[in-house]
């Protein structure tokens, strides 16, 4: 990529995703606004950002399905969108949601709720063995 | 995949992550301890992830100079690692850290420094264009 490219993509104010960059999937991080807590990580093609921003639903490209995915569609655990962030690379992105549902997570607790976050899990450096954050 | 893996990947407590899945790539998520900035999104493969582990710098694979990066090794600008999270699916993973220099991206703001995070610019959902967060 030349200078010029370059410096378009880190200090402009238009748009221009690098989606060819990354076989047209590009990294969602979801960050719930108000604790900033990482709810989960997904994909988007250039759809789903489209529609994701007409409709203010969190969407996705869901890479087992092959198809778009609205959050909430089905399972009624939906993300709302409050700011999108884009990095410098313009190849990764975050959608900054309030969750209107019970968690963001198709897995469930011991009280069968949805998990909040995705990442309920820590890694023991020594034991190499995950740890629940739940109590 | 049969239930049983998917029930050892989500509801276990051995390191499961799914390498192979994503090309030998997994997204790493860097988020600041004290704060809960997301301050970067980049890759690793299993030798950046041990790197990591071992020495307790962020470590990833840098898919531009297809080689292992060690940041900061070049910038001054490291990130210390205080926990690793794993999501449900093994296939994404989150640095918790502390910087250890003035920032995490390599572009710079106004005043010459490097600028914290790599999430600077926000999406204005109706015009499309990037806004600068920094004052």
């Amino acid at each position: 990529m030349d200078t010029k490219s370059k410096q378009m993509i880190e200090e402009g104010s238009e748009l221009r995703l690098q989606f060819e960059k990354r076989d047209g999937l590009l990294p969602v991080v979801v960050q719930e606004s108000s604790s900033g807590d990482i709810l989960m990580i997904a994909s988007v093609n250039g759809e789903a950002l489209n529609q994701t921003i007409k409709s203010g639903k969190a969407t996705f490209w869901s890479t087992s399905r092959q198809k778009i995915w609205v959050k909430g569609e089905t399972s009624e655990n939906a993300l709302l969108i409050e700011e999108i962030l884009v990095d410098c690379d313009q190849d990764a992105l975050i959608y900054k949601v309030t969750l209107d549902g019970k968690g963001a997570c198709h897995t469930t607790n011991k009280k069968g709720s949805p998990r909040k976050s995705c990442f309920y899990r820590k890694l023991n450096t020594d034991s190499l063995k995950l740890e629940f954050l739940e109590k």
